[in-house]
């Protein structure tokens, strides 16, 4: 199988308010680096998985709504523990979307994603899913 | 599928006494970066694969017994080959074991390790197997 | 399943002429990292995945004819676009080859192989396939 | 000139409220990955710049009262703007300080600190200076 | 003495006409990861050393012009090996001068820039000089 | 002032017998990634600091002794602690004569070098001297 990796980063704050956080129950933040991978059984006439430039553009915009925010104050996230993992399912769920819907030129070939978060030099997480 | 993985590192001497390793036969050792990485099915209700700050205690305690050792010394391994790859799946067994006997605080969720070795800016090895 | 991983890198021109590619249809070229991963169910009785000498000597092999090269005038890409996915595809291949001419000293217990191409900080590619 | 330098990572929230600072004026956060660097003239008679044991206990405990910490809530920094170069500053002081007070068992042998923040893949901040 | 870093990338074509450069005279290319740092003997009275958005497009626009190009075919070069250490000292030429023309909407604080050119994950190149 | 560097790696093993360093005292080993910058005013007629070709192997030539070495066994090294930043030292030490032995086909512009040794993600050493 094939895939393409693309990458860009946030930068955001938020808490999590439950005792299983220990120190990291109240406000805080991250930069997260996040890699979004697509996964194609072959290549097309141009030799392309997809198109590294709307593959980019495509996660700018998934990220846009993210970047530089509180993501206590984000209405899409109430009652949600907003985790490294849970931004992986939610930038995956998003970038779907955006796939399904054609934003990348596609054809149907992606099959599936990764997007994976880097929140330090020391811990990451990813969700990778078929679409 | 969901994955975290946390990051931690030893420092060790071995030799690998076989004319197979060429100049790698006489004691030497090695940096190790160890990467491990905790799959499950789903997050749970905090958000969670695992908690990160057991999964790198775990990590952690798993690796004590190896800490600026020589791998030579170690009963466990006589007769061994330590080579980056036998010692991925050295470390795999051991995690494997306090994430069975519930170390994570877990409820059988994690269904799946990887374990990665970085030796050198050139080279790595893993292994990655069913819980 | 085992891995082993190892790194080398190329230096390559290259013009990628379709109105698909933009900015990038003229000669330009990319400095490609290249990761190549060996697979095994297990390791042999000296520890090993693969020998990563041998490993390393074969991808070495395997970029030689791409070194410092135009690769619009290397003849087996003639009507061919050498896209960062394209070029994994192509030394999976002559990886694929070698491998399985012994050339890793192997019995044939390498199931798997992935070509990664590292074309930017930002951007990768990769191929992985069955033996 | 000899150098050591050892790292470690914050997790902070903060606001930066003036238009300067355009899409990051609200409460957001960041990851920093943290260096610092102890340089000496000479090594020890052990062979050291510095115990890198102290020295990574030392910037721990640099770290700690801004760890998980809404920065805008530090008394310290009422009325600063908690930018990446300012916090290069202010860990510079709190680690001066506690190499002067001879907390790497040091005899004056330590004649200048570096403290590096890097705050994504594309973006760091250093502040450098003698004590 | 503070100062911040950023990075962009560039791609680019070139040939390396003379013996002296032994496989890398023909036409080939390479991926330049560029990183420029501004300094600063200190922090303005919003705790910047530069504003690190203007600082991100100052280098984009000083790189536009060899983005994706040929460099044997740039007027400005010929005559001219381009070598990444080269490429380093033009590259800080023209952001110098953008500093100068206040183009950071800078008062003369920045002091001095270094520019570095990563050519691959085992070679680098800078420059770095007072404004 | 210009640089060039090029890295390379080592995997040594060593014992550190004095109780300052702690666990470390016993035999265990490291891998070394080795940097070494070379500093001159300016470059010459081919737009060169120095030809990354020769340095590459004048570090190559330099590191062997090293490589897959038990340090406690070098004569060189007797009644030493071979810490990372001793190693530093001693490599700067070595390359420093190579250069003066005109082995970089230097003409005496090389006016400074760094050596750095990363020993593991969280820490490293270097030496900077002048020639």
């Amino acid at each position: 199988m094939y895939a393409v990796e693309v990458r860009d980063h946030i930068m955001i704050g938020h808490s999590l308010p439950s005792p299983v956080f220990g120190p990291a129950q109240g406000m805080h933040g991250a930069t997260f680096t996040v890699d979004v991978a697509f996964f194609t059984e072959d290549i097309d006439a141009h030799g392309l998985v997809v198109d590294i430039g709307l593959a980019t553009e495509a996660l700018a915009e998934t990220l846009a709504p993210l970047r530089y925010k509180n993501l206590d104050e984000v209405p899409e996230f109430e009652h949600k523990f907003t985790t490294t993992e849970f931004l992986c399912g939610h930038i995956f769920t998003a970038m779907a979307q955006r796939v399904r819907a054609g934003r990348l030129g596609d054809d149907g070939r992606v099959k599936r994603l990764r997007i994976t978060l880097h929140e330090s030099h020391v811990a990451r997480a990813w969700f990778e899913g078929d679409l």
